[in-house]
């Protein structure tokens, strides 16, 4: 699976989508093309899915938030008869390295929350509409809609089967939905998921499974009865006009890097290093949310958080020997805050508020990214606002004090802005500075007290910003041998590291499906019982059960 | 590694550790013998630790409880020079079956966690006096303590070595305690877990990894001012005169079996079912507390939680292939709880709280083993308050509906008391009532309605208290079926679901060390960077780094 994996796309490129507007209510069909799958050797049968089939459910949940903003609810349905969703395909997970199927988890993963936050966030609700069987990963896909209706008719059902059928979890948020988002009692969790045909009718309803359950005759009436009363709710934007994600300016190197309009990207792949550059915006603020609208996709706050976004998927998926990610920004942290407070000054614009709640799922991708994340604040730099909350997303930073011999830039500087308090929460709902001053919730406000002051290395480093400052003479050394002792260490110490590392404090649903639930997944992803000769995932299809080792751990 | 391993022992056999009383303030010094490893093949050089140090260990924490109630403060200390603990022994580590580490992994948690809350639970505070290196689980020993002092002698220093040296994670709580206990800013723990040689002096202050560095002269003097001050908070149990805990009687057959003079625990090895029966007590509840403490370590409530705790420890350590473990009860329900009232209703003594708090361990101790957990509710059974919480920590309950031919045994009915609503909380700090009906908070509320009437099954289904209610037609049927599907299931696959399904709700410290981090390492534990042939573990101690494949997932 060397293939180069893109993450762009559009509505005209799509395979395995179909979406439908009709007023403020969107169908989304699922209709999966058989011989479309992302690499060779498995086909999507039954509505399964695959990294390419997300790819593009993850363009439709971005595309739905800035160009139907008039959208208020969102059905999500089978094109196919007789079955909804039959989930991840399993030839396609045995086939698939441990790299492939973590990341592709977690990608599931980051999408499901995407929809999942839309009705909150957004006042875009998903609603799951199931006809036919909806298995495994396709269940998932329900859990993370705010309304699961099923169609009553004898056969249709919901079913969790990865247990007794493939010696997996449900990983995809699964387990933790069924007991903390629908709260369903654990015995009865234990039961539903350990049978393989999954439950049906009444016991779906009495269970909390879904929600509701409707006669096959009224299922189509019914469904659009739901989703016209979710709609009413999205009372703000039912009449705004969207703006076009027109598609990313990149060009990528035989090197590795990728020059985009604001980032660039510098791989050194023999060291295991990349620096992304973010460049702060050229041209001036737009100077009312009517230019905002003109610019459009265009607009700087927009664009690089795309690009940003993109580079990180990129390198996530097909840099995998790269284990240090340095981000570096540049420009004028002034221009960047006009940008910034253009957004954060105009709550009830929806592409000011859409494009700070991209940023929010940027920044949380960052959070999720499992390199070592470093800053380096060199002189020239723009660490301001929503930038600076790199600076609290990575494991470590490293700051230039004072002047640098024979460069001219200014001085390094941090600013921080109301961005930094409350608009980017993590995904323990704290924000990046609650979550590292947890034991000192004093320095926060003492934080808050410099917003718009442009801070030098001593002040930023009094007030427990940086990690370390370090002044022209020691700069390059101290960086030199910090990335050859990081590189050095083991990739899997550092992913566990990390993962524990950046989550203090409160746990939220979010927080235990990429905790918990995900490091057992991929506890098992590495168990012979599941992915070995004999496993369940090598077996699959056989007609043959896998064989295993009795031995409980 | 197939030796039976024994969690019983007392300070005549210990070869490990050395207790010092001296009035309410308890010396517990670390002083491994090198030589008395549990297993071969290793030396336990610089007070580094195995399984049988740690099993020593939780016996010195126990009877600390029991037999020494008036002890307000446990001063932690090193019997060696220039070393405190050098953390778990790494050739024992890199030996040892991913079984062996995982349990052993659990238990010591398990044993952290106990002295942790000595403080909170029963005014018995831990402190941990450190002088000499303290690094890896021998920092891990510290964080558990309540107050660290580091002696500041220009060589002592604590440290989280096992990143850089040996591709694992600081498993034994050390990452969470970190962040979460310790509260440390989380780019200092990245350096603090990366540096081999830790960090000493003021900095260890400044960074929150210990609470006081002591000028060498004055470190002794300074110790016991702060172990008087603790003690002197033990207000309570000043004057109190503990018990003795006795040798259990118990027996072990050939074919695996284990008879205990209140537990039975019977296997079928072919099967790879254990049932564990309890039963209740025979003779009359203790009259007064006065009673209570003649019968001392004999008490029904007492010998029973001691026994259960032995019987799942071994299961969990030398019964590797039994994946279904069965719990029933029998015996007079009502006796039983006049047993629990007298420890209910005298908060005020002593014994009567630790054996309640014990009951509360060792219920965690059920929580959190990852063998398939059922329990049956058979006729002339007693799940009764404490033991009805059995009911409510598997993960499915049968119950017998009605009378059943031929057996003239009482009808099987539930009985819960004021145990059930309060002095049992799981690691989430819920009761497991509460746990279960997470989704309808009011059902707890008709449950408690109930306390004190025997409710057979109709009711006790109704109420939610129980997964599956049949009569005698059906019942063995459906256990059997039931049995025969759950063995068929991969012993991987059964553990991370039970692990994600049993936690529900809210999460703490605890849920996060047995939970996120725990799953972190059993994940690292099966990476070859870690336990491959050129991995860290097996290269330690050559001279050669581990050779890492630098891919990250």
């Amino acid at each position: 699976m060397a293939k180069v994996i893109d993450f762009q796309t559009d509505p005209t490129k799509y395979h395995h989508w179909r979406v439908d507007i009709d007023g403020n209510v969107a169908s989304l069909f699922m209709d999966v093309d058989e011989k479309g799958g992302l690499f060779d050797g498995y086909e999507l049968k039954l509505n399964s899915y695959d990294l390419g089939v997300d790819i593009e459910l993850a363009d439709v949940v971005q595309r739905m938030r800035f160009e139907h903003p008039e959208v208020g609810a969102v059905v999500m349905r089978s094109g196919k008869d007789n079955v909804f969703c039959a989930g991840a395909n399993i030839r396609m997970l045995g086939g698939a390295e441990h790299t492939h199927k973590v990341n592709f988890c977690k990608f599931t993963n980051e999408t499901r929350n995407t929809f999942e936050v839309a009705g909150a966030d957004s006042q875009q609700t998903y609603i799951c509409a199931v006809k036919g069987s909806c298995a495994g990963g396709g269940y998932e896909l329900a859990l993370a809609c705010d309304y699961i209706m099923l169609a009553d008719d004898g056969t249709s059902s919901v079913a969790l089967p990865e247990v007794p059928l493939l010696a997996v979890l449900p990983g995809t948020g699964g387990l933790t939905r069924v007991t903390d988002k629908r709260k369903v009692r654990r015995d009865r969790a234990d039961v539903f998921c350990s049978i393989e045909e999954g439950v049906r009718g009444k016991r779906a309803v009495d269970w909390n499974l879904v929600d509701e359950v409707v006669p096959n005759s009224k299922f189509n009436d019914t469904v659009a009865e739901r989703a016209a009363g979710f709609a009413a709710r999205n009372d703000q934007n039912k009449t705004a006009v969207g703006i076009q994600l027109t598609p990313l300016q990149r060009a990528f190197s035989e090197d590795g890097s990728v020059t985009y309009s604001t980032v660039e990207v510098d791989l050194d792949r023999t060291a295991g290093i990349v620096t992304i550059t973010i460049n702060g915006p050229e041209n001036d603020a737009p100077a009312t949310v009517g230019a905002l609208h003109d610019e459009g996709a265009e607009t700087w706050m927009l664009r690089a958080a795309r690009e940003l976004d993109d580079a990180i998927l990129h390198l996530r998926f097909n840099e995998l020997e790269t284990g240090v990610v340095i981000f570096k920004t540049a420009g004028d942290a002034e221009k960047l805050r006009a940008h910034e407070a253009l957004l954060l000054d105009n709550p009830d614009n929806w592409l000011a508020r859409e494009t700070l709640l991209y940023w929010k799922r940027v920044l949380k991708r960052v959070d999720l990214t499992s390199r070592s994340l470093v800053a380096l604040v060199e002189p020239g730099s723009c660490f301001a606002g929503t930038l600076a909350e790199l600076l609290f997303a990575v494991d470590r930073s490293y700051m230039a004090e004072g002047e640098f011999e024979g460069d001219n830039r200014p001085i390094a500087a941090i600013t921080l802005t109301a961005a930094n308090f409350g608009p980017h929460p993590m995904g323990n709902d704290l924000t990046r500075l609650e979550t590292r001053f947890l034991g000192t919730p004093e320095a926060v406000e003492s934080a808050k007290v410099s917003i718009g002051q442009p801070l030098e290395a001593d002040e930023a480093d009094e007030l427990g910003l940086i990690t370390y400052a370090f002044d022209d003479i020691d700069w390059e050394d101290e960086i030199r041998v910090f990335l050859e002792e990081r590189t050095s260490f083991s990739p899997d110490a550092m992913t566990g590291m990390e993962a524990n590392l950046r989550f203090a404090g409160p746990e939220t649903m979010e927080t235990r499906i990429f905790g918990r639930l995900t490091a057992w997944q991929n506890w098992i992803f590495q168990r012979p019982n599941a992915v070995g000769e004999n496993g369940a995932l090598q077996r699959y299809g056989t007609g043959r059960r896998g064989e295993y080792d009795k031995r409980r751990v």
